[in-house]
């Protein structure tokens, strides 16, 4: 269980503030941001390089907290500056061509398409079933062996479904198509097991439900994947002069030797945090918040709530008769309660479907108490 | 002129360590290291998006800043987590193939040559003249249509030297090559003006000479360069549902949407910091600086210094005879003296030549006394 003081005794940011925006950039909880601006004041006191040295041993338990956290080895871990990156570099890894068939989730991210399309790779969206996750069946029926690569949102930015992992990776598996979660939005609030879902591939940020800095990103390699990176620095290989090298085994080669290690130091004890907590806590103290928030947005007038899925998490989508999004946005703004708005440029596939262009995102983490979300309640009747 | 006491009383850091490694990591002026901890803390109260939101204005200013800093349009300049970073998505952007000839200098930095050879690409180092430097007649013997990148690098890692960039150029566009000006040790320390330069592509980094937080760097892309980025996200694009898109003109492309914010900001006021100064007075205080420690080295029994080049740089390169470079840097950090050690496996082609696997780097920025800079010689007297 998760000690409801005690973690609000650790948001400085959540007194002020009922804040419903950890899907958005969350608050840190104190541990980070100490760690995070101690480490900045010591690189201003003895310069970078010092600095980073006297926290070797942090920065490489980070490898193995990270481990922990997602199910896999340390060696199958690479940090990097965005989930976007990671994404990006996992993708680059795989030397798609055009030939080659990418398949994608109804909620896939714009920026994940935008990235296949602009490297010329066609896109095919999986079709949703009746509850809005992915179909099995019919991605059993679009596979064959031009299929390399199956990009699987785990839970999307625009509203609260999960999307089932294991039978997409069997169906997957079974063509030899790599699985690459997004977990984007589920790292931090959702247990994500990399050996137990059996995915080749995970990408995650850090400020969002882990609650770690801005500008990190996680990144998990496994090597049953057999990718290698694509573009690499002085990190990745030991060149062999003249014209050979050796690069690095592992998920390291797809970081980059330079670092913001104020940051990184802030999303290993962002990592911590949630361990020390336990992620299935955590899972379960979001998901009676997020259930708390359905309930309660269900008996005001005039709010629809628009979660897909049968399991779902922390994000709570709706809208306002009569109301644009941005409107009830800045009304709750205005009354001290944080929440934001998602577009359909973000999940077009879903949200073209769906016949929807905006809808407001109410993403309640743990330190969020339910007298907060009766207060957003209120605050959201009176809007 | 630099105002010492001005600039010194701004650096925390310099007042208890006599800090010769700007080369490396540099200590952030109070301006910068403000600018990040206050965001950071602000972020905590209200969360990242409205944080940033409450920024905007000083992130757009940014890229005026920059346009400044580095003789370009705004819309020329990127900016991302590392000079690698942009680096890599420069000579990703140019699509290389392995027919394509790439000449780099012998003072190449072996991250961007390990970026190179991984991509398949063969690399020719153009021959140093007499004094170290690029050897422009034999760069114009080595040009054909085939070469599509001159890979320039400013100032190494590892000494003293000023590479000849507009020469270069020159030759380089005659046969439609395009120039990469690896600006990481000059950018801060030196004026660095693209326009005037002729450069295609200007890369570097906010940690060293700029004085800015580790885990930022710059990228400018001319409009001449006609360069597209190759790994984009939702920040470059527009995705015109379901299967086409439009590119975002200019270099803002090369971003990804999610950054570091508080990263960024501190490294626009370290842009604003060295233009407040002027680059002429700084690249002035630091030659100083440099020649004065040249000249107190010279004078001290075993020291050599190795520093090649005709016009010469804040970067201080030397061995003590009978003392590892190791040993050197430790020593002069147990009286309080922050230097660095620069091996052969950096910049191969010339350490090799050279018979040198590794110097000690003294590098004296603006906010080094004339007195640390004689405390400094005393203390590696007595080495």
């Amino acid at each position: 269980m998760i000690d409801l003081g005690a973690v609000r005794a650790d948001t400085a940011g959540c007194h002020d503030l009922i804040f419903l925006d950890s899907a958005g950039s969350s608050l840190p909880p104190s541990p980070v941001l100490d760690e995070v601006l101690s480490h900045l004041r010591r690189e201003a006191e003895i310069g970078g390089y010092r600095a980073a040295a006297e926290r070797a041993d942090s920065l490489e338990e980070g490898y193995s907290v990270f481990a922990s956290l997602l199910g896999c080895e340390p060696h199958e871990v690479a940090f990097t500056d965005s989930a976007t990156r990671s994404w990006l570099a996992a993708v680059d890894a795989m030397g798609l061509s055009p030939g080659d068939r990418v398949l994608v989730t109804e909620v896939e991210y714009h920026s994940n398409a935008l990235g296949l399309l602009n490297l010329g790779i066609k896109i095919e969206p999986i079709p949703s079933d009746a509850s809005g996750v992915v179909d099995v069946d019919a991605l059993r029926d679009m596979l064959d062996s031009r299929v390399k690569l199956v990009s699987l949102v785990h839970v999307p930015t625009n509203g609260g479904l999960v999307n089932p992992v294991k039978p997409v990776v069997e169906a997957a598996h079974s063509v030899g198509a790599l699985v690459l979660l997004d977990a984007c939005q589920s790292i931090g609030q959702l247990p994500v097991d990399a050996a137990e879902l059996g995915v080749d591939v995970i990408t995650g940020t850090g400020r969002k439900w882990l609650r770690g800095p801005r500008g990190t990103g996680v990144l998990v390699i496994r090597d049953q994947s057999g990718l290698r990176p694509r573009l690499i620095d002085g990190k990745a290989a030991v060149w062999e002069f003249p014209d050979r090298f050796t690069l690095a085994p592992g998920a390291r080669g797809f970081e980059l030797w330079e670092y913001g290690v104020a940051e990184r130091l802030g999303l290993i004890a962002a990592g911590k945090y949630a361990l020390r907590l336990g992620m299935s806590s955590i899972a379960s103290a979001v998901s009676s918040n997020a259930a708390l928030t359905r309930e309660s947005l269900a008996s005001i007038a005039g709010v629809s709530v628009h979660d897909l899925g049968r399991e779902q998490c922390g994000i709570v989508s709706f809208t306002k008769a009569g109301k644009s999004a941005e409107e009830v946005r800045d009304r709750l703004w205005d009354k001290g309660i944080a929440t934001s708005v998602t577009y359909s440029t973000s999940t077009q596939y879903d949200m073209t479907r769906r016949g929807l262009t905006s809808l407001v995102r109410a993403s309640p983490h743990y330190f969020v108490s339910p007298s907060d979300i009766s207060a957003f309640a209120s605050a959201l009747t009176d809007v």
